[in-house]
Order: structure tokens, then C-alpha cells, then sequence
């Protein structure tokens, strides 16, 4: 049920992206319990001046490696389980794709869960 | 008001993309009183790999042709109306643009009413 | 906090739609209380048939130049704040970019302080 959204500067590994949007699956299932097979992404390479980012908000050296992530999914995570997610998909970034930690910024927006149909015109997660 | 952001792998025919936010269009009419002329889209073509879903999830046979629909919208609709939104939708896509029902991937953020502005620096629907 | 999303027809002007992305920062900074640096945006020119927009939803002749702007934040501003947000957006384009006040199409997504991270990993809005 996430809709994954990635948008970063084009990098020169055409498959960078693609491990970025692999590891966010993986801390999904991890941290917030969204289930196996769930993995819905739109990935997105962007010229470097269509990205804008402050290199210093909240005293955070940001490059231009920044990766931005915005995740629509359904509500009802606690605060504890959101801080296990930016954590994994930090740390998990870090160590298998080279992203520096302070490059990742992640944005949630959550919806309610008849929001979505996975196909076939159903809203398969209404009551 | 709705602003609807649809995302698909590059089509042959290059009025595709076109033919599918205007079946939206007309859906969202139908099901959820979207008014005659609300009509704000963002369509968007992509290289296959940078969209990502999962050929299986709740046993839905989802192809490469999937198509991603994604609407902001006043908040206020019933589950019965989303319903009845996401069938127009998949129905509409198969038999006017021959895409299979299975892949038809949509997502509903819900906001309010005060937070649009269609032109001028207004926010018309605000009380 | 607020991540912004621009969608504007190609522009002759490379440097346009940067231009639009820095008024937009200022006005939220003006009217919303966003503090300084607090600066975020992903900025996409699309082809002209790419952008779908009514050109008289309720009574507003639009063009072939609007401007989709669609901003997730923090919820908590008043209808006040938001009306002021329009207002100097859609001034500002105009006097400063030659965009059109019919032209300026604003979208809000609200969401908690613990659903953004902005980098390391931490969730440094949460409480």
C-alpha cells in the first residue's frame, strides 16, 4: 500500500536508483509492518538544478546527493515506528548504496484505508 | 479540485497518457460530484525500470502496463462513492484504452477544503 | 519542512522555474512562519500536452503558462495564513516572473510533525 516516491540528481550507476527504491521496501517490511510483496515505486532522475535543498537547515550539511523520499501509506504508524523507518532507510542507504546520512530526507503523508485500489477497481482494504 | 497525477511507462501512442486522465476526468464526474470543468492533471512517462510494482500482491496479475493514478481531493467522500470511483476508473481503462483491470493502481490523499487556490491568489472553496 | 513540488510547461528560460521555486520559499517564509532555510523543492518542466488545465473553472481564463504548485506541510495554519500564502505567491509570481495571477494553481497537503525526517535518520519534528 505505500506509494513510493524517490527523486534524486542523475547519478551515473543506472541501477543506483532502482537499490535506493529496494532498500526502502526493505525497511517498510522491517520497522512499519507493510507486508511482503507490497512494493509500489515511482523513481524519478532529475537534472542537478531541479532539486533545490539547503545545505544547512537544522545545522545538517546536506550535498547534492540528497535523495528525496516521500511516502503516501496508510495511517495509524506511532511515532516510535516512524523513527525506526527514517532510521533503517538511513543507515540502510549508508551502508549499501553509498548515500550519506545527512542526504536523506523523507516525507510521509498519510490517508485513510479505503484510499487506495491495487488493481482490478477494488478497494481491497475498506471494511 | 482535484489535482491527479497519473504515471506510466512510455506508450507507443503518445496521446495514451491523454486518453487515460480524460477517463479519470470523466469517472471522477460520475461517482464523486467532481464539477463540469475540475480538471487539473499531471501526466507523467517514465522508462520502464523507474516504475516498480509487484507482479503478485494480493493476487492481482499486475503487468508492465501499470498505471498509476494518484488524487488529491476534498476530503468527505463515503467508501461507498470511492467504490464506485475506482470500478468507473479500471472499467473505463479497459474498454476505452485497453488497459488490463489489473493494472490499474490507484491512491486517494484527502485534504480540505481551504487548501487550494485554482487561480488569482484566491482560495475559492475556503468558508 | 514544507517539501514543494513545481509542474510547469518547458520554459525558454532555464532558469525559470528555479525563479518561481525561490518565490514560493520566500512567501511561505512571509505569510506561513516557515523559518529560514527550511528550503525543499522538486522542480519538473513537462511537454505542453503533459499539463492539463480547465481554462475557465470557475470563471478563471487560464493558460497554457500555469503554474501547478503542490506543497506538503506541517498541519496547524490557520484558513488565514493559507489565504496569505495565495495571495503572495500568486503576486509574487506575477510582479517578479511574468506569470499570470489566473495561472497560479496552489495545492496543500497537511500532515503530523513526526512524518518528516530531514536527514540522519531522526525525526527531528517529533516530539
Amino acid at each position: 500500500m505505500p506509494l513510493v516516491r524517490i527523486d534524486i540528481r542523475k547519478h551515473p550507476d543506472p541501477e543506483h536508483i532502482q537499490k535506493l527504491g529496494q532498500i526502502v521496501y526493505q525497511a517498510m517490511r522491517d520497522t512499519i509492518n507493510v507486508p511482503d510483496h507490497d512494493n509500489f515505486q515511482i523513481l524519478t532522475e532529475h537534472d542537478g538544478n531541479r532539486l533545490v535543498n539547503d545545505p544547512e537547515y537544522l545545522g545538517i550539511r546536506r550535498s547534492e546527493g540528497q535523495v528525496f523520499i516521500q511516502i503516501t501509506l496508510n495511517e495509524g504508524r506511532t511515532t516510535e515506528q516512524k523513527k525506526m523507518l527514517y532510521q533503517t532507510i538511513a543507515k540502510g542507504f549508508n551502508e549499501a548504496a553509498g548515500v550519506r546520512m545527512e542526504d536523506v530526507f523523507i516525507s510521509l503523508v498519510e490517508v485513510k484505508r479505503e484510499n487506495w485500489s491495487f488493481g482490478n477497481g477494488i478497494a481491497q482494504y475498506a471494511e
